[in-house]
């Protein structure tokens, strides 16, 4: 018996709790979370959270690298996020009206992301991608919208990955180009007609999940910009995945490149249930024209716990604390695989690794991965990104590598 | 000066944060809650609330009767509900995974609504009507719906009731038929063709903003089961605005009448962000085939709260106490109208009140009436219904009663 599995761990509680589940929920979990799709040393069910910790139902902990898929970016109940969050509680939180709060987070936003003008408020990721573009369609009265091929911009019938309940005129005004090339994006806009495009959607890297990743290439970007400018049409970047994880602002500016609109969820709450779109001024007027709302979207405690995270991202210089640790974590990730023998492909930006195995095409090599650095202790996921938080510390990174030995070495014994 | 002129409140608060969010949101606010569409006497913003009370930025106090458009439906900040939150929040909230409190609520869920034998969890109504619609499609491997003309079921492109932004092909799938009018429903199907239709979606009253109410019909109620069962479509009832406050069970089982599919939001966690689908078991393999998710569905407090929200609404009788003080309110209101000389019409279930003022066509008496109502210290709304809770108590009815008389003296003085 390996050491591996000598170490594996009881479920007992968790196995109980998917009988129950599989009895009241359709096939027992659904979306990114259902762990059925995962090795079966993944826990599904989850007891406690806490800085960079989570443990499960029994009583397992790990060191978390998946960060709630990105929601977690200062750490588990983060003290200044949730005393910010507690002192909005006390008064209220969803009220007949939004609170001050709300005029607050938008004036930080505005002032933080350097495209922004405006921002309008709702729950989820998906809310944000359509709402942009509801916005771009508004403003230029046109319908077709180019997005990558493979992206993931959310899981409305228009984006969800899955066609299953999907009626197809719900996807007939998308038109699709291939990420970084400029060429592809061009003919898109020539099969759509110039005079039909609203808008272009993209990422602001390259992050579908099962594939390499790849960071935007600067002249793709710059040409997106001036093949909106030339179409009149807005370009929208889905920042729900890395927004404020590459940069305190928005992720291409560092690369000067500005969109008209975009779409934020995730990180910007600290895992408070909220999302944001953003836009430029000439956009303010179509975003007042559309009718969109939410009953939960005024909701005043995760925009205190909003603020708090912004501005505690910036004091604790956040993502050069990722930057660094992501760094440290690659590079020594890549010497033990050379030392263990294991060939290993790493990519995307640091702070969101995404590690591949050369010819796992069935990602049996990832999944053994995975499961190894589960009974290790090790929360990691073997076909999605992983994501860092500022309270990620050399600590874990040590936790994660000696993990990392032992899934390399199984993976090495991977027939 | 009228009485009602010389207490009228002084709002500089108010006035400085909507200043402010002009700046920085789309004509300084959007959707429902948008008080730039009511009288200048209701608040854009609120500071603090408690039981059936809110306070605006400017320390004003007033008795709720909109409830949040729904969401509060036991008080605000209601001790069970708030304990029960607390609770898990000093666990965890968004977290690797969900937590053992979603096998709770979805088996109390299934307890409690008769046709529910599964549950999937979302944000906002919007996701738990477009995925009742997605799981009725993947089912059927039909793509037309059939809606009430007028009705709400959201403010996503399918559902939301302004054009702008919205691609009439994301529409193409949707045909209309008149509530409680079986004939009308009759010829939609058959201007859509019988074998086109994946699902009719009904509200368990008709209940469009700005109109009367109506009661279901129960024939109708009937009818639309029969003709789902001959057409092999899902029958599915949006309980987003009235689930819990009909009935503790689903809003149609005193008809004897049971949908496919129920949509559910609001008030099921008493104002915690929160959705549900509900639905029989042959629609559960649709359910699970279908890609639908969020960032943060799996969030483990809203869970908490609705257990203790729904097992609240049956130990404090909630829908008997609802129905006892929104009785009062109407027979009192009625007595009232016609001692002061104004004729009004009060229209749907006494537990969310409407109010029209007959040939009050661009809603001046009913903003007079809500307007006075405000500056009395009770919120109601000029064209939406009204929400009551269970914390609601004579007191609040002997105040709402008191401003009334102030609101229809105002009413009456109009031109």
């Amino acid at each position: 018996m390996s050491d591996t599995a000598s170490r594996e761990k009881v479920s007992a509680l968790d196995l109980d709790l998917r009988r129950r589940a599989a009895a009241v929920i359709p096939s027992g979990m659904y979306g990114h979370m259902n762990a059925s799709r995962l090795p079966p040393a993944h826990p599904q069910f989850y007891e406690r959270t806490e800085g960079t910790r989570a443990w499960d139902v029994d009583g397992h902990e790990y060191v978390d690298f998946m960060c709630s898929f990105g929601p977690m970016i200062l750490g588990y109940r983060h003290p200044r996020v949730e005393a910010a969050a507690a002192a909005q509680r006390a008064k209220g939180d969803t009220q007949p009206g939004p609170a001050p709060a709300m005029v607050e987070l938008a004036e930080l936003l505005v002032g933080r992301v350097a495209h922004a003008e405006w921002t309008m408020f709702a729950k989820n990721g998906t809310d944000a991608t359509t709402i942009a573009l509801m916005v771009a369609r508004a403003e230029t009265g046109r319908n077709t919208v180019l997005a990558a091929k493979g992206a993931y911009h959310g899981s409305a019938p228009w984006a969800t990955i899955k066609m299953d309940g999907v009626a197809p005129e719900e996807r007939a005004n998308l038109r699709y180009y291939e990420y970084n090339d400029a060429a592809s994006v061009e003919r898109a806009i020539e099969e759509a007609g110039a005079g039909n495009v609203a808008a272009i959607i993209t990422s602001p890297f390259e992050h579908d999940a099962g594939f390499d990743q790849e960071i935007a290439d600067p002249a793709f970007a710059r040409r997106l910009r001036e093949l909106c400018d030339e179409l009149g049409a807005a370009l929208v970047i889905d920042e729900v995945r890395a927004g404020f994880r590459l940069h305190h602002g928005g992720s291409w500016e560092p690369l000067g490149v500005e969109p008209d609109l975009s779409a934020w969820s995730k990180a910007i709450a600290n895992g408070y249930p909220l999302a944001a779109v953003l836009g430029r001024g000439r956009y303010a007027d179509a975003a007042s024209r559309i009718f969109v709302t939410g009953s939960f979207w005024y909701q005043a405690v995760p925009m205190a716990a909003a603020v708090a995270t912004i501005e505690a991202l910036r004091d604790e210089e956040a993502v050069t604390v990722m930057e660094r640790i992501g760094n440290r974590l690659r590079v020594e990730l890549d010497q033990l695989a050379h030392e263990v023998g294991v060939p290993i492909r790493q990519t995307g930006p640091v702070q969101m690794p995404n590690l591949a195995f050369p010819g796992d095409v069935e990602f049996a090599k990832a999944a053994t991965f995975s499961a190894a650095m589960l009974n290790r202790g090790v929360i990691v996921h073997p076909r999605h990104n992983w994501f860092l938080s500022a309270a990620h510390s050399d600590d874990d990174v040590d936790r994660f590598l000696d993990a990392a030995q032992n899934g390399l070495e199984a993976v090495l014994a991977c027939p």
